[in-house]
């Protein structure tokens, strides 16, 4: 049996990657079953609920010997410890190709699009012109437009318009309204913990030798997350400590403003503090280079 | 510019690959030098005559701050050490994953077949359906029946014997006559140094921590390295000590009877010596996992 899933901390991209390509993989006889590194969102509840999809099972055995597939990470960090004792035979991701190793040659497709699910989308009609189901298009659908924050951030391709214009076509469902239904689920942090806003969608990385934890919350607007912001904060000097990171960084975004501003965890040893950059949206496509630079001149 | 190229110690993969591929990137508009990292071989020679083709350029300078397309490796150790401060954008592979990292999302095609030549095949023809010149069809053709042995190995798939039909039928050469001059100057070791013999298809690899040399030197008969043996063996032990590896293996493959022999340099702390395989010809199917299961018991 395969082990298909994406990474710890699962965005919506990492669930709906994760069971449109086990179903892929079983259409082909390899018998494949998704799985969650983690809880779901509200945004992938609301993607679920949609396309009339169960949340796949936790993953929650160890992985030694077993046979493995990646959606939307590269980066051994993101993944459970067991991973490096596990038989990887396929990935496909749109993000660098990180820390994960093989042991054999496995079946790759990274490709530098807005969401793991439109290269899926690509395998799918262009490389296997297979059919595809009015539910698995809404789970890739919606996939790209959490990904691309509805076709707006640096990282958005033709291909990532294409699949949208091709998958909306197949999922015949209100687009205004499912957009608008994701981007709330999305944004909405009314009533969640500190804890829970930090590591929602919190990613671990190694940046030149140093262990890194990015943590990203989308709004519609600053002000909705100023209240709980100290208490945030607090989260991110406790993960800092106990997660044993070089530096944690927490990363709040104005989808609509299309801005970002990153809170530096203040025992962090290259004595960063917050930094307020316009034009910021994408953890892969902005933050990280960004972030690998400075780290780079800061350690010289 | 991309720099397009696959490993050191260069095999005919390496070098078709990267001159194929960089065709490829010019036809899209992106400007694309191949080159190659280290002497090709007698065989390579061959298959670049056949084609009327001249050899790439020798890789010379630092790859700080250019923009790459690796071929044929995503092990870091087969590159030049400014690898790791390079771009790289694009990957063709057929072997395990490796210790590549790259800073951005890149275009990754890793394809469990026979050769990387049968991936840029297959992008040719079944995804970007380009036009394929008797030229770059003879020099795919040369790599897929050098890395198979004629499409004998273990690693064949259906995917190299159908690019081996659909190229031959393009490049219009004698094909039995082609097999017999390629694998004569992949197999003729007739004149050569013991240091150019073990240095010739060199790969080195990171094993669960350990530095790996692993050398393959592949004949029709075993009797045609019995007189220089004892010679290569002394180069494997004096590569050992000034590589700095933790070890050093030489494999010796009888292409016609499809077995290996592989010779442990001495001073390596596993105190392995030599041992025979049958059925062992590929070093990235056969041997590599062999090894790395060995090295995991012996290091428990």
């Amino acid at each position: 049996m395969i082990y298909v899933f994406g990474h710890q901390n699962p965005d919506s991209d990492s669930i709906c990657s994760a069971i449109v390509t086990a179903d892929w993989l079983n259409s082909q006889g390899k018998l494949a079953t998704p799985f969650r590194l983690g809880e779901i969102t509200p945004e992938t509840a609301f993607i679920l609920q949609q396309a009339n999809v169960v949340q796949p099972e936790l993953l929650n055995i160890a992985l030694n010997e077993k046979t493995v597939w990646l959606v939307d990470f590269t980066d051994a960090e993101q993944g459970p410890p067991s991973l490096a004792f596990s038989n990887i035979i396929g990935i496909i991701d749109h993000h660098r190709l990180g820390t994960v190793m093989t042991q054999n040659p496995p079946d790759v497709w990274i490709r530098s699009v807005g969401c793991c699910a439109t290269i899926i989308w690509q395998i799918l009609t262009l490389e296997n012109q297979q059919p595809i189901s009015a539910s698995q298009a809404t789970l890739m659908l919606g996939a790209i437009l959490s990904d691309t924050v509805n076709l707006t951030s640096s990282t958005t391709t033709g291909h990532d318009i294409a699949a949208v214009k091709s998958l909306s076509a197949i999922c015949q469902l209100n687009y205004d309204e499912f957009v608008q239904g994701l981007l709330a689920a999305k944004t909405d942090i009314h009533g969640l913990s500190a804890d829970y806003l930090l590591m929602k969608d919190a990613k671990r990385y190694q940046i030149s030798g140093f262990s890194v934890l990015i943590s990203q919350i989308e709004l519609t607007s600053m002000s909705a997350i100023e209240a709980i912001l100290p208490e945030v904060l607090a989260q991110l000097a406790k993960q800092n400590q106990t997660g044993n990171f070089d530096i944690a960084v927490l990363v709040v975004t104005d989808i609509f403003k299309q801005n970002s501003t990153l809170y530096f965890s203040q025992d962090n040893q290259f004595h960063f503090s917050s930094v307020s950059l316009l034009g910021f949206i994408s953890r892969k496509k902005d933050i990280l280079p960004w972030l690998t630079r400075t780290i780079l001149t800061s350690s010289d």
